[in-house]
């Protein structure tokens, strides 16, 4: 699929061949062509194809997309891509890029921006737009305040659908466009309280005489403008939501949010949640320049260094035992690594269902008994596996008991560091995706070597 | 918030402090107070409620819900809790409840549901529901096919826009309801071949008397049907899609995706990154009975096990050096897991770039690159770390340089393990999420072990 032809493309998902095609013609050193074929992408697509390429060569492949598209482009782009291409537009053309998007975009992209470009945009705009520009702005990305756009088309509802439809008319002749993915208009009373829905799709097949308060649909329930955006997400799937209205403490209408943007919070905590396991931020770049990306690889390191070396500390309290039996030094890993992996498994469920707030404190400890027993089934099971591996090994009886028990013990203690770590860490405020591994680890590390060493002095030694 | 109060409930997100009542009233017993609560729930907020309680208790509260909230119940809830309530609802009640649902979430739920349900739901279905039920069902969920409704609202190019409203007003009157989330319309020509998108929004806000042909959005490119679940919501994620067109081989329009289905796929997708990490399945239930799910860990425990065992085989093989410094055993766990750490972060890394499509056949080299350049940085880094840490342990020179350098080594095969891996994993068609950090850590664990091990009989021992 070479061609623009928009027959052929028709059928085709996603511009994937023409993706193909571009990096067909970047790896030959084809730049123009490259450029023409970044051309026919969409913005999203721009965005992908950019991270793609080695971090030295994205300005000049930058230079090639078309000024109208750049703002959709840079919204789309990671944060360090965003900042790299950021830094190689000039600050007349970035103005230009800008004036696309929508003010909750706009606000979304500001801090990424140079001061200078933010105070000119905001100077350029009319005084209608700077109200709706700030209204966002001053809330954090995070919260439904910032998720929010102020362009909500609101209606009374003391009025009629056919005059809903001649307001529409004269709004979309002045404004040449309607706000996006209009689905509903908000229905609000002569406070600006909010009061409903009223459905496009209810607009055009029912009756244009009937009054809007006699179609409206109530049950759809604003979102505090102060919600997290993380509670949004979960109100938008959970409730199937197209779009939603933002109010105030007191009820008033403040904006409307869309499924767009809910959609972006979706990929961004879905990343964000991988990312963190491995102490990554969810905005790394995959060809970002070798150092700084080192650098910030290395804090990760360093946490598990101290980790590992305080294991090493326990093995070295029971250096006499390793020393008259060298076979404690081989199995010890098994006894380790194996705690580890049940915990990161009841870890990784808590942590689930305490993001899905399914874990409460009224539940916790059942969920903590549960754990354990599941913990003790295994522990024994996989016990009388290694007893046996290890006394047909070694010969030595004493040692593969011991080596089970260890085993039994290590498992229950994945299990209990597994269902309270992550309680624990989300009572003092700290994410346990990000921090839970690694305090886990440590757990069943110690234990394990503590356990294993410590029953091996007392009765093989 | 204790009270239905419509009024007081206006401002409080979906029902937090009534999902709070409800854990209160079922901690206390009162099973009745329970039920009651659980009624003025969102049927996505009782399936949460329902897996946040005991597995035993589930089938109770289950019979105080309506029976005609049932079907949109079992369709939010996981796997295990659905099979689990299914088992606990008679046939007839079953066939009630199934009736709110939509075509292609009935064909999401039947292989949950006992064939005789289904069989019995197709007798009653009409002629049209039927056909529709099985164009969605003979797709696979995981594609446009199963993800599409069939009861797209479709209109012809050629009439006017005010016929296409009369046509939605008798429709309503007819059907008494449109689809669902109807932001739009498909247009088509005479042989049903998908032509562009009418938004509703359009259809309110221009001249009545325009041609549907001179107003329709013919940038929307149609999805075909065989497309993967993941490809559509990454169109949609993309394109800020709220509905798009299903179409097979030769244009012809097919159904509608709406973007309520394609944030069930985002969620189920998030979820499943996270858990697979783990070897957990997404269905799997917090409070699933503790044998079976025992039981279900078991084998990741085993393939883990697997992995110690040979890591504790090749420690076995320097048996003798050990024997004769026994601090080897002290630092070599931290040699394998800061390998494991680096190369959990390039396999990250990587295993995001290859499901965005950014990691490709014509970039892994450079990326490979890179990744060893930068676990180059580090490892010279906390290599020089460990080995001024050892020396002042031990006051062995040699051992502290063997250290680092094992370090060193480790660390840049954590790189390459972590590039190499996901894409040798994804040429052979496994999923690099679930298999990758097995893989990964067997390379880790026995390269450290074997580098550290194996410098110190040569140079220390």
């Amino acid at each position: 699929m070479t061609s623009g032809d928009s027959k052929a493309s028709a059928v085709v998902p996603s511009g994937a061949g023409m993706l193909d095609s571009f990096h067909a013609a970047f790896e030959q050193g084809d730049m123009q062509r490259a450029g023409q074929l970044l051309e026919s992408l969409h913005p999203s697509e721009i965005a992908d194809a950019l991270e793609a390429i080695p971090w030295d060569q994205r300005p000049a492949l930058w230079e090639e997309v078309d000024t109208a598209l750049k703002g959709e482009v840079l919204l789309q782009l990671r944060d360090e891509a965003r900042q790299q291409l950021i830094e190689n537009t000039g600050k007349n053309e970035l103005l230009i890029a800008l004036q696309s998007l929508e003010m909750d975009e706009l606000a979304d992209l500001d801090a990424s921006l140079p001061i200078s470009v933010v105070d000119a945009m905001v100077r350029a705009m009319d005084d209608q737009s700077r109200e709706r520009y700030e209204a966002v702005r001053d809330w954090p990305d995070d919260t439904a305040g910032g998720l929010m756009d102020v362009d909500a088309a609101v209606v009374r509802s003391d009025v009629t659908m056919r005059s809903v439809i001649r307001y529409l008319r004269q709004l979309r002749a002045r404004e040449k466009q309607l706000p996006e993915h209009l689905d509903s208009l908000v229905v609000v009373d002569r406070d600006n309280t909010y009061l409903g829905m009223l459905m496009l799709s209810d607009l055009v097949s029912l009756d244009p005489e009937t009054a809007v308060s006699d179609i409206m649909q109530t049950e759809i329930r604003p979102i505090p403008v102060e919600t997290s955006s993380e509670r949004v997400m979960r109100l938008f799937e959970d409730q199937d939501l197209i779009s939603a209205p933002v109010v105030d403490a007191s009820g008033k209408l403040l904006g409307r949010i869309t499924v767009d943007d809910v959609m972006d919070v979706m990929r961004g905590v879905a990343e964000h949640e991988v990312m963190r396991r491995a102490g990554l931020s969810q905005g790394t770049d995959i060809f970002a320049p070798v150092l700084p990306s080192a650098m910030r690889r290395a804090l990760w390191l360093g946490v598990n260094l101290v980790n590992a070396f305080i294991a090493a500390w326990v093995i070295g309290l029971f250096e006499d035992s390793i020393d008259k039996v060298v076979a404690l030094a081989i199995f010890m890993p098994v006894v380790a690594s194996m705690g580890g992996v049940a915990g990161t498994q009841t870890l990784t469920l808590v942590a689930r269902g305490l993001a899905l707030e399914q874990v409460r404190s009224n539940n916790a400890g059942r969920l903590l008994m549960r754990e354990i027993a599941s913990g003790l089934l295994n522990g024994v099971f996989w016990a009388v596996v290694v007893a046996i591996v290890a006394i047909l090994w070694t010969g030595d009886m004493q040692l593969g008991l011991v080596f089970g028990a260890a085993l039994v013990i290590n498992l229950l203690t994945g299990a209990m560091a597994g269902t309270l770590v992550p309680l624990a860490l989300q009572r003092i405020g700290i994410d346990p995706a990000l921090a839970g591994g690694v305090v886990l680890i440590a757990a069943t590390d110690v234990v394990g070597f503590v356990s294993f060493l410590g029953l091996a002095t007392l009765f093989v030694v």
